[in-house]
């Protein structure tokens, strides 16, 4: 194993690690459990898991490994905050929609030759790239790995 | 910049990126913030902070770079879980060990040498690591940074 390979593999190895605390978390709730809240006036557990879809699914064209798959996902759960008119999808669908974009993500990600980590993402500028070489795909999984963990965090909290 | 090179930085800024939010929001906290919890019944903002400097004063010693500082916070803070007979540090306490902590811990990792991240963690023997090369320094530092994210997000639900 070449120490890029040990790179990759470790720094996929933590997401995945993060992500299955995350869907062993959701993918157990029930419709009713899905409304309650983090702490009181907080997010609701529905907006999370939504939130995390639609972000993960974002990461297919952001490292370039394949189009998204919800991006009627990005309205509810991104742009807008939580709210008591924001949409309730059931427990099923999170669920579909969840395991639909980590299948093709999962795989996807896997596939990234370990040295093309270092490449830009596709967010960044070849310009802007070449002045700050720290804006690379590896940044984006990172970034994403620490962005599921600080929601599990805070999941966990719920009083369901 | 080679890709080791790159993949260690990018790590290493990921790290600084995510304990830079627990600073700024730990370390404005007055004492009497540090008493409340994040949510009813669970860990108080005293308990998260001193946790988390326990956590990366383990990793001098973990990752090899140094000898941590203050052992004497693992019994309080990591080993036992919070309650109303827990300790409470001032404010200002927990500031200074968290400035000593890092001020020793974010120079020792900038000065591992790239390739060095792919090396084993103290935490693991030779044998095992010859039979899972994953459990190298890289996963160390990935795991905390997805730690520290983790209890931030429970951090700033705090109705404080």
């Amino acid at each position: 194993m070449t120490v890029e390979q040990a790179f990759a593999a470790t720094a996929l190895k933590t997401w995945k690690t993060e992500l299955e605390k995350a869907d062993t978390f959701f993918s157990a709730l029930t419709d009713e459990q899905l409304q309650t809240r983090v702490a009181p006036d907080k997010n609701r557990l529905v907006y999370l898991y939504g939130h995390l879809i639609a972000v993960h699914d974002r990461m297919l064209p952001l490292l370039g490994v394949g189009e998204r798959l919800y991006p009627e996902l990005d309205a509810p759960f991104l742009l807008e905050a939580d709210s008591s008119t924001a949409p309730s999808p059931s427990a099923a669908d999170l669920k579909r929609w969840w395991d639909e974009v980590h299948n093709r993500l999962n795989p996807a990600l896997d596939g990234v030759a370990p040295t093309d980590w270092a490449d830009r993402h596709t967010a960044v500028s070849a310009e802007d790239f070449s002045k700050n070489p720290l804006r690379n795909r590896l940044s984006v999984l990172l970034s994403r790995t620490a962005h599921v963990s600080y929601h599990v965090g805070q999941a966990v909290l719920a009083d369901k």
